[in-house]
């Protein structure tokens, strides 16, 4: 794959500052670019970097960097463009086309065109697949799922039956979708299982990363809305909602029947008791525990910082006597004002 | 699928106010059940919603309530009743019965009656399958596994040699049973791996999640007890002890060697470090480390609550110092207490 | 299997005190062992079980302490000779051997000596397997892997395109290597893909846990160094660079582009954010977060202790409050300070 700096720069609606017909081959960052490589500058603070950079071409926001590096292109936001840009270098090696001998698909199963289906992929009875859906080696397709156009799933992904994913969405190695909710009533002989009678509705251009699981719903069917993005190893327990645009990362969970607004980002190992509601744009950090409802946007965060552990052993001893010492303070404020007042006076 | 109310009744032992011959053709949560549809109140709290909701009927606690709604059934614990006829209204599509021509299975392996073994199933030599066993497609059950009556593996579950599974065992997708503990020894060429010798044994009528892991015993086996629910995700260390009933929700990790009393229930997130000793009934809440062993009921909890991340940035530098401020508070009460002294000499 | 204490004793360059001819059969431990077992001291303070074990014999490190068992090894390091004899008892049953028919392989893939290759395998093209490799079954390769010489695939592994692992690897049941890294661009239209052009590149003698994710990087590779041993359901996000003889403890996450130095331990549950520079001989406790590079050796800790609830909910609301405490704290210091020097005065 090689392109010229014009094609690229067409590609991502950018200007040219150099030669037009450079040859670009391969992305990389500014420190390892060579010149058969195009980079980017997405945050400023890394401007220094310009002069040292080997990169036949630098995605560049302000035209007077581009004196800096040997070529440049000048568009509005070198990041997005930089992420479109990689569509083109990424090549897709398909070693089956079509639908492979090994695979194994229910009599009634409704194929669109082009679909791919990968070797000893399983596809049960009702399923429906959209136009140029490719089905990753292995995995298991559940009854009466329906899956839309252009969407993907790599190898060994597992979909339980009645799930609906939208159009173009991806669904990496190891994800499984539509997995038992985990509810079950106390008697006294043990837990009664409750069967989870609903399914999980995907929207439309969503990203599920490996081994990531989102069960089904209890009664009501779990839902991921449009354009959301989720990492690796997330659980998403059963009914739990998730609006448009919101970002997941790795190892992070949300717990039954909680409601996450549209535009939010969670980050890793965060997690999220049931039952809550999340309004729009909220931001959690890493590794925060959200027991409350949040209906004000903003970014949310619980923890405590790094430390040595000796010194962190003592913090957390007094952490445990805090209310103690909460009630010392007092005391001794109680005991200051007196003696303040008696000074007065004297 | 549809039920009068009296045939409902009937199976949850229960009385029907009301017409006993109205039709429930699936169960509804009280906002969005129709008059087709069977909802319940489990907790008294929602009680305004019987005004309001449009559900055929309603199982209830108290038949004073039920004048509120359309129809009743009475019984002595409503969510209890709702997760066994959960039971009644699941649909469970089979795309293929008996055993797939596709199934990769060892001569020697024995086969209970009506076991269902779908496409692609891999069984090793000397595995024992019980009446009524099924195995999802593309599921992998190692060499001499034993697998008891009644128990499914959901699609894609892998069972290492020489695992135990009860009966009535339900085991989702991505789940993992058997793999090697991580147990190595530390040398000057690096870590020396320890085989792991143990193997798992999991009781009846347990159900483990998409997902989790559950390994196998460095020289003894790990063991799961009878009534144990398993959500997605959970990681079971090698030589872990887990009580009968007890209940351990998404996420949620306990290392080597420690034993879970019975009737315990362990939050999502949580993390129970190893040889620690769990006693019976104890609750520890989402996200939670427990670090040292529990001998008394209750509920646990560590961590700390969610702030705005700006005041919780605050708070961390603070606790960073909280044992300088523990001094601080000292020298102040001395110097408090020499001027009450000095004050009452006066 | 079944040794003599002279046999065994050779193989880990150890001296009977005993009977050389004592049988041993299996690997126990000091509490459960019998006389066909061999047992182990590794750590000093278990001594006194010495005296009531009636394991066949013993690795000790201390010749005195020979006559308290039955019979003994002495060796420099019990419990890495511990390691090394599991090796010796550690039985591995193949149901099926060479390739098996089932497999899906493309034509071009090149097959080391003694290669084993289970039901069900997918192998894409341009693979290279190294002799003696393994592949249990279901696993998915994709295409242009390399896989060095003795490396183990457990059943149900993905490796996704392009992925080079070395030799003695072992890699566990639901392991997916090389997914995509979790990289988007915000835009107006909502998140724009960043394809994934990196690999994944796994050195020698690596051990990967069960549901372990290790995605491939973005623009370079994702790498881990030779001799690290990853447990169950680690994440390892795009870039990231482990060195040699690392250690990380199941359900650990580290997030894009973190560099983590050699001989490091991490335990269970730990986050590592982005972006991130741990040197050498770093230890991290189990849950800890951590968030800022660390450039000294040593243990580090977040988190509080464990609490009964009722306790913990004190303190956290405390916590929320230790901003104001501090203020407070300084308040009646000024107060008090004032009051001495008006005593001074007097």
């Amino acid at each position: 794959m090689a392109f010229t700096l014009s094609e690229l720069a067409q590609f991502v609606d950018g200007s040219v500052v150099g030669n037009p017909d450079h040859l670009i081959e391969k992305l990389g960052t500014l420190d390892d670019a060579d010149g058969s490589a195009l980079s980017f500058l997405a945050n400023p603070k890394y401007r220094n970097k310009l002069d040292s950079t080997q990169a036949g071409a630098v995605l560049l926001r302000q035209a007077e960097h581009a004196p800096l590096v040997n070529n440049a292109i000048i568009v509005a936001n070198p990041y997005l463009a930089f992420a479109q840009l990689t569509h083109k270098f990424v090549k897709r090696a398909h070693t089956w086309t079509g639908i492979h001998d090994s695979a194994v698909i229910a009599d009634d199963v409704v194929l669109g065109e082009n679909v791919r289906i990968g070797p000893n992929v399983v596809i049960e009875k009702g399923v429906v697949l959209g136009d140029e859906v490719e089905i990753g080696a292995s995995s298991v397709v559940g009854a009466n799922v329906r899956i839309g156009n252009n969407s993907r799933l790599a190898a060994n992904v597992t979909i339980y039956y009645d799930v609906i994913i939208g159009d173009n969405c991806l669904l990496h190695s190891g994800a499984v979708i539509g997995a038992d909710g985990f509810g079950f009533a106390p008697s006294a002989q043990g837990w009664t299982k409750i069967m989870q009678l609903g399914a999980v509705i995907v929207g439309n251009k969503v990203e599920i990363g490996a081994n990531t699981t989102i069960d089904r719903g209890a009664i009501e069917d779990t839902r991921i809305g449009n354009g959301v993005i989720i990492d690796n190893q997330v659980q998403i327990a059963h009914n739990v909602i998730i609006g448009d645009n919101s970002a997941i990362a790795g190892c992070s969970a949300i717990a039954g029947s909680t409601q996450i607004g549209a535009g939010c980002t969670i980050a890793g190992g965060v997690g999220i008791i049931g039952h809550l509601t999340i309004t729009d744009n909220v931001h959690i950090t890493a590794m925060s525990l959200v027991s409350k409802s949040i209906d004000k946007p903003g970014s949310y965060s619980s923890g405590t910082g790094l430390e040595p552990t000796e010194k962190w052993r003592r913090s957390a001893a007094r952490l445990r006597r805090i209310d103690e010492m909460a009630k010392q303070i007092t005391t001794i404020e109680v005991s200051v004002n007196k003696l303040t007042q008696t000074e007065g006076k004297d």
